[in-house]
């Protein structure tokens, strides 16, 4: 990818000073970048940088007056750090939608349609009966089994795993080795101490817009016709893991290595933290914050709290008991001077 | 696959009431079944359904009389729910195994044996000096080393990797993306700040009837000859780490994201919750039951107890002190009373 | 690989007792080898089975005097376990190093270089302007991106994926299915609840002499030209999640599961146990060392703590403020009869 000066600086309404023919194929850090790359300047502090970059173009305010000499291009615009993080976005899109074609050997099944300007990385498997929309990227080494849907405008990085009968929406972004659809954990005991499979049958739903993290594991649900369902706009980190009939809510944020157990739902716009645990078969209100770590065997009803702690509490007070649990040898030693006292009057 | 409703019948030992000819692809719930479909009905609150669904034929007890017209199809039995429950299994075991045949491009080494009816997923590989029984299915992008044996009707989903050595018994299942026999975590500090690394050159052995989740990982003994051990039956959640030397003893069942240092043997029957850490070199008794994220850093000798905590306590207990806990800032303004108290007198 | 006695005697200083000329082909306990495997006596409490041993040779201390008739030959050594070690160690780097060649199908990218005696399995994928160091291993299902860079002597077993940019250095081993390069969690929330991605442009570098286990992910990080840095030594367990802009420090040990947040830069010779969490933004100073499930939620300034508790407190202090914890029910009554006493004066 290569543009102009010019070019970015009329999508982005900057007016040029210096060559506007120059071309630009990367965007830097101002004090890493280097000729042929585009940097920004916003923040004050980092002046000292503009005079000895080497890149081919910075962003700056439309105000900036030089003090010293200048060896770059510049570009004037309103605000430098929103245009330089538009050019990021768009920048990163055209990045991630880059590759188009199919590598061989690759893998396609009976009946199976796909969608204009995808990608089929060598390696990938793709069953029989699918489904996948325009503009949609499987990278190498995805399996993606019979009878899956795939909106348009997703990303399946290298090793992807999708159980027949998954259901991905549009814009989604699922990273390396994550696996959806694998069985739900479901054993029945028997009176000889063996436990006996209960068949998982039903499948994983991923709505719009969701983002899943590399190695996050989501199991299906377990009745015929269920679904676990991930909402749109849901951002799932790295290795967590979603139980079978599960549902995350609309906007609902998990970070790394949390796990929800089968059956629970879970409200819209959660920020849930890292390695937190959530019991089966409760229910999370909206806007429910979760501090890493905690355990939640309860369903939490009202809508908004903070929370933290095993089983977790009010997240002021476990701060308050804590602070005190700090201290309870010297408390215990307190209470035993007072009954010492006592027993002495 | 399809069968007529007069097949079905005949299996459960049922008796039909209309068009015995029509033919099922499919179980559902009552309330979501369609044409061509199977449904059950137990519970009388679910009465209602029958007398709208469009399932092809639906499951009854006996002794049931409608009690407006019917538009499907019945097979009357003794215990719906069971006979549903029965087909679930026999359509799940079916479904299972379905595949078989080798897709291109596949991998296969010197003096490897497989047995009948097996399915070779595309771009798998199996090395050499591998042993591989009958109706084993192998779906796309698994890795199984050299010398791997692999008993009779197991099922390795896409992407599960067993390095060299590894033995799997009969009737497992391994979900996407486990990983069996990467090196134990071994390693020697050296004066000079360094670790180096001790060789990891044993196995891993898996019996029979074993279930292991996806993204489960399970490394490999130290020495030559030894194994790190899954007894039969034991039952496996995803995400799971199970280190070096580990003995996961018969019918376990251990949830996900649980986590088995080195050299720990797990007792009969027990049940681990998800999150939990167990210490290395340790012993859990038989019947065992571990609360979620709860630690382990000590042997459990008696058999039997339900844990809880970090570290473990007996569960009530733990629950008795967590009630104090949380009033923990109270308890101390409370002693502080008494304490201002007695300075008074 | 083949070797006679007196060929791994000379490689040991070592001396024959016996048949010089018979072949080794494996290593094993004493009290487990077959004909053709080497074993070794150090522990005189092992002596009883060198009687019994099927084991071709048998490396003893210089001063070994039988006790019984021997059927198998000896080397004699100064110090038997060393010299065990010594070949232990040969034998594993010769195993781990063994493959060499090109599987097909393989793929590799347009101005990709390789070195010499590399292995490159069935399967694996190798980008475009890919540089590969000499007696590298690429397992089958190893995905490597476009523009990686790979030190000599690595390892990447099979599954393992490495996205554009990375950077490995020589002497490293990663395991199956670990993801190197995937996108760090960055969203930006929006006033309608939603999230915007924020685009992810930065590396990961792993620098010498690094493990990674299996299913570890490591995210890029942020901006262009930055990196995700673990450095050189470093020991990471299976499972383990490194967000991104964390820096892991030199020689740092991580057990299996642990987390840690985006930015935060833990130091040179820290232990860091299994399920620990680490917070955000952060820095962990050089020789911490923090018990397993720990969570830390700030920078630990000064060196050579050990750390236990959530959030974390001295080892010692935990486990008194835990001892307490454990009778707060007494403890709670006590304060209660203290009460009463008082009130009834």
């Amino acid at each position: 990818m290569e543009f102009t000066i010019n070019q970015i600086a009329a999508l982005l309404g900057g007016e040029v000073q210096g060559n506007g023919n120059e071309k630009i194929t990367m965007l830097a850090k101002i004090q890493d970048a280097r000729k042929g790359q585009l940097a920004f300047l916003s923040n004050p502090k980092y002046e000292q940088y503009i005079y000895t970059t080497q890149a081919s173009v910075v962003i700056v305010k439309k105000d900036f007056t030089a003090r010293k000499e200048l060896s770059t291009n510049l570009i004037l615009v309103d605000d430098p750090y929103s245009s330089f993080t538009a050019l990021l976005e768009e920048y990163h899109k055209m990045v991630s939608f880059q590759k188009s074609g199919i590598e061989q050997p690759s893998f396609i099944g009976e009946n199976t349609s796909v969608g204009a300007n995808i990608y089929r990385g060598a390696f990938s498997y793709i069953g029989a009966n699918v489904k996948i929309g325009d503009n949609v990227k499987i990278h190498p080494h995805v399996y993606v089994g019979d009878n899956v849907t795939i909106g348009s405008n997703s990303i399946l990085h290298s090793g992807v795993k999708l159980y027949t009968d998954t259901k991905i929406g549009s814009n989604c972004v699922i990273h390396a080795g994550a696996v959806l659809g694998s069985d739900g954990f479901g054993f029945a005991p028997q009176a000889d101490g063996t436990y006996k499979t209960i068949p998982q049958m039903g499948s994983v739903t991923v709505e719009d817009n969701v983002t899943i993290g590399a190695n996050t594991v989501i199991d299906c649900a377990t009745l015929f016709g269920d679904s676990t369902i991930v909402r749109q706009g849901v951002k799932l980190d790295n290795l967590i893991q979603i139980a079978h009939n599960v549902e995350v809510g609309k906007n609902t944020v998990i970070a790394a290595q949390a796990g929800i157990s089968g059956s629970t739902k879970v409200g819209e716009n959660c920020v849930i933290a890292g390695q937190v645990g959530i019991a089966g078969h409760i229910t999370i209100a909206n806007n429910t914050s979760i501090g890493a770590q905690s355990g939640i065997s309860k369903s939490i009803k009202e809508e908004g709290q903070k929370l933290l702690g095993y089983p977790v509490l009010d997240i002021k007070q476990y701060f308050r008991s804590y602070a005190v649990f700090k201290q309870l040898p010297e408390l215990n030693y307190r209470l035993l001077a007072v009954e010492k006292k006592l027993a002495e009057e």
